[in-house]
């Protein structure tokens, strides 16, 4: 099926994929008096005395804001944010099909950092979380640090964090396929943007034994003056040995391969030169760092795509619609690192041990309990760290 | 009826008035690849070679922000963004109720001319028009005239346009009732803020023959030195005798009063001064500067005011919802003076001569034929007037 015609075409026949409709009826006098004014200056001052009941007095409670710059879309670059739109929409489609969260694009005509950040941040009384979207490393770590400190709505940055659940979901279920524990396990980047970094922070975090990061110069070690600040960071928590090289280098003898780079950077004789029992999560879009029957043919155990005619699709929509859907439920103040790995947990956990196979480690994105498992394990994590706010 | 308890009532059991729905279906993995990745990329590709097809491909073609700062919410005051939020979700169920326009409220955290023009400038490109709602004079009048400048789209202060439209309309029909001309009257206001100024340059344009505009000191006149830029201004295209006083003076021999400021300052002595066939708009709400049953017994012809429950309700939802209609249809770039004075001889229209009475200036909210009627004359005006882009 030729994707690109068949979708310029619905996107004319629909006039885009999203609508605003009314839950309100103002069909008489007495309706449009209740729904508007005079009635509706009364919840309007129950909102003024108690600024908490904007969340159940208006929609905020269940409306997300997918925010971008139109600087990182998909993965044609630097499009602009009216250029970004339909992505934007999609995702707000997503949100509602797989989370039944409202959400609305707002596609900001800027790059610059502080405008960005200040502009959402005088936004966010009107939502109940922000999801950021497509905006170009380093700039989105800045926006999406800073915007914690000055918003009290979650703000999830689905192309760092949200790929980094998913991941872990995967990588959960594939080490249960190979038999090995994520302690014992060393795992090779290529890719040092903003998934790599999210995805390798979240790895740190439930114990993998060393994390080796590269970039297009290969592994980054402490002693390179040459790197810059924010990657001279990652090497705080990566690379215990102080490792350098290629990414030959890196991956050899490594359990995981986490590509989230550039077609074919990986060769055959890489693979091979892991551990037995690899894990290769080969995520460039739309080819792979190396094609899966490689992969395979060269020794891996298991393999992942970001395609979906592969098997192993890792796909964020499986996990941002019952992360919101959960932060919102219980109005969490953030998404922690707890929230995100009970999300990565309850993803893998959909996967019964019969099903669990080196070419089946994730559920179907149309599993209809996907959103609700995610969701409800999510609102348990903000519940126990205490993010959740009812 | 309550309307206070009732509309808190059905606010709690709502949980706010607006949803956002999906217009896409992703009920498969085909759906999901036309409606997002890798499908989404080509209506992307689209409109970053023309910016405009972000009308057609998106939903931009039919959605208006609804914007305020909180600052200015019906009579309540300045109570913040978020308690302003029920009135801005009820706006934009009137939108969609009375013109299908998809609206969204944006409640901006700052009262900062700067900061509220660049938000909204910066957040553009996601919208088909602007609405700006409840925000405090003076300051509306300088973020509409900056926005004007900055925006590509149109941009509508209701309070004061939205206004000015239907107040015209009903002074065309009044005017009928009394068989007076407009360029032989005098019209005298009490009020000088927002909506009070959009009226009298709008009934400057159709050519009234003299504005008198009254603040709290009385007559606005050129010589009054005390008098703020902003106010000043006026004068020069009111008061043409130069006459100063207090709004008794203003209303001796006048054959309209337009009210748009506070309870009983109007009493039936300054009603018996007017000229005959008096037209008397008391739109100070909810208590009217004079009662409708004062006015009459003082020997008004025509009285009008901003309530439902008295004859004559002037009420900018006869207006808004079809002035955006017909704008978005043509793809305006602004609402100019003849949109909106298409859009008041429109609304004025709806009132045959059969049912045209003193009490009978206007057409009801509910009349089926209004959002059409009006958005069709908007829309005929922008291709005359050169603001219509398609």
């Amino acid at each position: 099926m030729d994707y690109a015609a068949a979708s310029l075409q619905l996107h004319e026949r629909l006039g885009g994929k999203l609508e605003i409709i009314s839950r309100a009826p103002v069909t008489n006098r007495e309706e449009l008096s209740l729904a508007y004014t005079p009635g509706v200056a009364q919840p309007c001052l129950e909102i003024q005395k108690d600024p908490a009941k904007s969340f159940s007095l208006t929609r905020r409670w269940n409306t997300v804001a997918v925010v971008t710059d139109g600087s990182a879309v998909l993965g044609l670059g630097d499009i602009g944010p009216e250029a970004g739109m339909p992505v934007m929409e999609g995702k707000c489609v997503l949100f509602k099909a797989f989370g039944g969260v409202d959400a609305i694009p707002l596609c900001i005509r800027t790059q610059d950092v502080d405008e960005i950040v200040r502009t959402i941040e005088l936004l966010q009384g009107s939502f109940g979380g922000i999801n950021l979207e497509d905006i170009a490393a380093p700039r989105c770590f800045e926006i999406e640090r800073r915007l914690k400190e000055v918003c009290d709505i979650p703000v999830f940055h689905d192309d760092q964090h949200g790929t980094a659940v998913v991941v872990l979901a995967a990588l959960f279920n594939a080490l249960r396929v190979v038999g090995k524990d994520l302690k014992d396990c060393v795992a090779a980047f290529s890719g040092a943007g903003a998934a790599g970094v999210a995805i390798a922070r979240l790895l740190r975090h439930v114990g993998v034994r060393d994390i080796l990061l590269c970039d297009r110069q290969g592994i980054l070690h402490g002693e390179d003056a040459s790197l810059s600040p924010d990657k001279q960071v990652l090497t705080s928590f990566t690379n215990r040995d102080n490792r350098s090289g290629t990414i030959a280098e890196a991956l050899r003898d490594a359990d995981i391969f986490i590509g989230v780079s550039a077609p074919g950077v990986v060769t055959q004789d890489m693979v091979r030169s892991m551990s037995p029992g690899a894990v290769v999560f080969a995520m460039a879009n739309p080819v792979p760092e190396i094609m899966p029957e490689l992969a395979l043919a060269a020794g891996a155990a298991v393999v992942g795509t970001g395609r979906s005619d592969f098997p192993n699709q890792i796909n964020n929509v499986l996990a941002f619609p019952g992360i919101f859907r959960g932060a919102l439920d219980v109005r969490a103040g953030e998404i922690n690192d707890a929230m995100k790995i009970a999300a990565a947990r309850a993803i893998a956990a959909l996967v019964s041990p019969e099903e669990l196979s080196a070419d089946h480690i994730l559920p179907m994105a149309f599993d209809p309990r996907l959103g609700q498992a995610v969701a409800e394990a999510v609102a348990k994590a903000a519940r126990e760290t205490g993010a959740a706010r009812i």
